[in-house]
């Protein structure tokens, strides 16, 4: 199989949505009709520029409105079908999709739309084209895929056949065992999408919600395992109408695109090893299992003191400075490792990526204090790193020198970096550039909340679940006095690795304002760390002068009223400023410290299984955080 | 009745919430729970502010997940409810929500929810508090409002009432009828909400998408007349949770949620003449009927050469200078009049409002050539401006010689100027302090399209509706290179006023930059004039040189396939990049010119009273106005 995009999920002109098809490295292009009526280029300088680009024009589309009307309607539908015709092959097209009638259909019967079928089969016959029939979810008549089939192969027509699209066939819950009966010679044209799970109604849900493959909410590995075995051959074409991608840059969105296709076809691989009907034609990815744990997250900072001041105050340990670089310096407390990398001293390179690229936003040229990266603990840095670049991540640059543990990674899509280490979580050899502070307590980086731009929301969530094997959880959204927080969490099974994506309220299309919400309101991450006692920890911490984020009197209030929580207790939360959280299995406990730059911690205590977040207390927290900017 | 706003409508800390809803001129307020609890501020301070303000605190909201649970629970239940009412005693309330149970109702029994119900009742008379059951639309067993009602009446406990909310009720389509069996001092509390019309789960539609009466797609007027005939005279309180006003200036919400009810009493109070059931304690509203017509647009301009040369290809003739303001100059075009400000020209005063106010932006701050305002031609001017003003809409300062005209208007939540003239859109009085130049050519202004910052849309539509009459027609989305813009008509019954709203796909909180959308890509208005023949104005315009938007050669071969037209008028459109359009009513025919600054213009002729505006051709302009963005 090949893979393909439809124009119609990339912004821009005709012409920027076929560069970047081809560059991300698409085989071909659907060309969504009205992207060619709006172009002052001619149809045949759109197909030389195709060629040029080494892309292959695979479907006309959509022609629609044609079958299941009387013989007036029908005469002016075939001259309106020739006419499209005539112009694909000047563009040398020779698939057109036609959707199933929702206009001017005023027939129902099964004989008149095999016998239009059919004679338009003829027409086309005229112009080699051939034309895939498709069941559009909203269909006057036909709305189901296995109809549509039954029609096709009642016309029994060689120019004939269907067209199957994973949207209108999931959107529908059809059951998908009849396409088994459909030979893959007769399917002409197959069509991908997923979706987020939404109830509304289908016409609406297609065209400002659907999502590339690993973003929504489907089993696609299914539905696509499902079209090999009819033994289809075709173009595997992505066709998407999503408002965010209307307005992204129309690179990365084809470039994500792009990492779907990969993706899809190896699940696909993997549930069918031994069959290659559905590799496209491209290296295969290596497989990765879910990374074992966090080892480091990397801090930049031009505020070293504040910084690590507040380290230390969480009873993080100084473990030294790195051998060779002076401006990185290394902390731990347990197995949670935080690398803070001094970004304003003058005297040494900038630590950033020296090189340009077309990717994610790099974070360097921001200053302050800012999350830089994460390193994961992975069973095999080297089929990561490489399945990464097969995905299309961009690599981080790096210097290292020759007796030192190569670390290698890439930008996620919100500009911050991912780094892939092998290990178990638990002391990784390159700690050893940075001296040795043995450290047994019950300890660890318990997840990372990150803030994503809104418009490559999307993209990050299929990021972290193609290149990490992660699994994104429900989302849910968080009141803010600014405005809603949408938050969903990226987990590994055994929650080993665990990080909330927060989307902020602003709907900011600039991705390098990482964290910047609406009327400059800034909306931090964090990174979370655990503690086996939260209250020797606040101790400590009230010790050594933390400024831990004020909780409201108010809440306290409400916890007693909601919980039948011991006064003691009580006050014990409230000396040290701990919210408080309960679900079915247990217990959670957590403070946070003040922001430093675009950065502050929490230090949570989980209790026999709780498997949350505290959620209820997020509004609490963001509160606090908007007094706190607003006043400032 | 009295005016009350729920503190949940509204964004920022509850203290600005109070003071924006006090400032707009509410009675009162709902204290939604969560904004409590977040604030640093006590249960004391805040009714000592609300006091200062002036504001009555007539509801804690919501209490839930009470009723309909066993033994064990409902005791938990009692102390938690216990706790709130020693809460309110403490801000001296006396009223509150209780939500039918979503969450731990396990016995769907009438008899335990009304044995649990009084017993409530009971607990809350220790407290002087008043409970008002309310029915949500997703409640576990209690869903429907009569049947919330049923069981209030049964429990007969003179604490417990009933809550109506239109949300809940109108989103079930249900039967309103039993409303008046419900007696007005058994309602505790009426919340009302608009919403628009869609096709989803009622939860996330409830969540998401309530807008402010007049702003959604509800008879309002009919639901408030059935609860006022009841007798009810508590607060008429707003209870809406939407996305964008969450994020917005919480004045400007409001002023816009104030301005609702005022409207709607007004609307009842049209409907029931006689009746003072429904005055909200404010000053009455004086009647309009929708606007006779377009007086005149105001251009404002720094490129007085360019703007008035493209308006004179468009066949205009110069009617004058001002006789008092060399600086404003007017032309017109049978009925169509342009008043041409130019703002560069640095001998004469600003011609903005000098004074600051809270309201939308004033559009003066900006430079360029941009549609500064609008003249409508209205029975009453007099009326329309004092209605105007009691709809806390914010006057244009205007200086006036002694023997003008006086014309006063208001900004538009865009910050354009809405002018009211009396008249009927012929010759108004006015234009002779510019000259005579008599023209009776069939010519007006056919619409208006005004570019709409995403967060004040709602806004906009009350706005426009509320002070002029007008109806907002169903909206749609028009896809351009850069994304979906969303466009819907405001329009009077018979057509004379017509004025397409449009909000970009950019959502900037910035309503400072009308017309700018993402990536710094403009959306700019446009002035549509009618003509009675296209043809002819073309000539003249091409013969005066005027530069057209450009249609590509393959938007007239799709125009080919699609319509039946002869080959010659084919020619004379695209010799004249004429647009076409039909529908079952008659044809279209329009052209565009080039922009300048924020504004262009189209001609249009209208033929066999089609009564659209192109909408199938409007993504032609989109993508010829995006490649002239991107190129230049």
């Amino acid at each position: 199989m090949r893979t393909s995009i439809a124009t119609v999920c990339l912004s821009g002109t005709l012409e920027e949505k076929l560069q970047a098809a081809a560059s991300a490295g698409f085989a071909g292009v659907e060309i969504f009709e009205q992207d060619l009526i709006v172009s002052p280029s001619s149809p045949e300088s759109i197909a030389a520029l195709a060629a040029e680009l080494g892309l292959s024009l695979d479907l006309y589309q959509p022609f629609r409105d044609f079958e299941g009307v009387d013989e007036e309607q029908f005469a002016a539908n075939s001259a309106w079908a020739e006419a499209k015709f005539q112009l694909m092959k000047r563009m040398g097209m020779t698939t057109i999709l036609l959707c199933s009638n929702v206009g001017t259909a005023t027939i129902d019967a099964d004989e008149v739309v095999i016998d239009q079928l059919r004679r338009l089969g003829d027409l086309a016959e005229k112009y080699d084209v051939d034309v895939a029939y498709e069941a559009l979810a909203w269909g006057r008549f036909v709305s189901e895929y296995d109809r549509a089939w039954d029609l096709v192969k009642a016309a029994d027509h060689p120019r004939i056949g269907t067209c199957l699209d994973s949207f209108h066939i999931l959107s529908r819950r059809t059951d998908l065992s009849r396409i088994a009966e459909i030979p893959g010679e007769k399917i002409f044209f197959l069509q991908l999408a997923d979706a987020p799970a939404l109830s509304m109604d289908v016409l609406s849900w297609s065209r400002h919600h659907r999502v590339f493959p690993g973003e929504g909410a489907w089993d696609l590995t299914d539905f696509l395992t499902r079209v090999a075995r009819t033994g289809y051959a075709g173009p595997v074409s992505l066709e998407v109408f999503n408002d965010s991608f209307r307005q992204a840059d129309t690179r990365r969105t084809a470039v994500d695109g792009l990492r779907s296709l990969r993706w899809l076809e190896a699940n696909v691989s993997a549930a069918r090893p031994g069959s290659d009907r559905v590799r496209l034609d491209l290296h295969p990815l290596p497989q990765v299992s879910e990374p074992r744990g966090i080892d480091y997250v990397e801090l930049s900072t031009d505020d070293l003191g504040a910084l690590t001041r507040q380290i230390h105050q969480l009873g993080f340990r100084f473990v030294g400075f790195h051998r060779t670089k002076p401006h990185v310096q290394l902390w731990r407390r347990g197995q949670a490792r935080i690398v803070v990398t001094e970004s304003a001293d003058p005297t040494v390179e900038s630590p950033g990526p020296a090189v340009e690229f077309d990717g994610p936003a790099a974070t360097s040229a921001e200053s302050g204090t800012l999350l830089r990266g994460i390193g994961f603990a992975v069973d095999e840095a080297d089929a990561a790193m490489e399945r990464a670049l097969l995905l299309s991540a961009t690599e981080v640059p790096r210097e290292q020198a020759h007796d030192e543990e190569v670390l290698r990674g890439v930008f996620a899509p919100d500009g911050s970096e991912v780094f892939f280490g092998n290990g178990t979580g638990v002391d990784p050899q390159w700690t050893d550039e940075f001296g040795t502070v043995p450290d047994d307590r019950q300890s660890a980086i318990d997840h990372i909340n990150l803030a994503q731009p809104s418009h490559h929301y999307d993209e990050a969530v299929l990021f972290y679940t193609s290149l990490l094997a992660l699994t994104a959880l429900p989302s849910q959204d968080v009141p803010s006095p600014s405005g809603l927080v949408r938050s969903q969490v990226m987990s590994s099974a055994d929650g080993a690795v665990r990080m909330p994506l927060n989307v902020s309220p602003d709907h900011s299309t600039n991705a390098l304002s990482r964290g910047a919400g609406s009327s400059g309101e800034t909306y931090p991450e964090h990174v979370a760390i655990a503690c086996d006692d939260i209250f020797t920890a606040a101790t400590t911490a009230v010790a050594r002068g933390l400024k831990f984020l004020a909780v409201p009197q108010n809440y306290y209030e409400d916890l007693a009223a909601r919980f039948d929580l011991a006064q003691e207790l009580l006050d014990r939360l409230r000396e040290h400023n701990i919210l408080y959280d309960r679900d079915n299995r247990g217990e959670f406990l957590h403070f946070y410290t003040s922001t430093i730059g675009s950065v502050f911690f929490e230090m949570v205590e989980r209790r026999t299984g709780y498997h949350g977040f505290g959620a209820p207390n997020a509004p609490v927290r963001l509160a606090a955080q908007h007094r706190r900017n607003t006043e400032s």
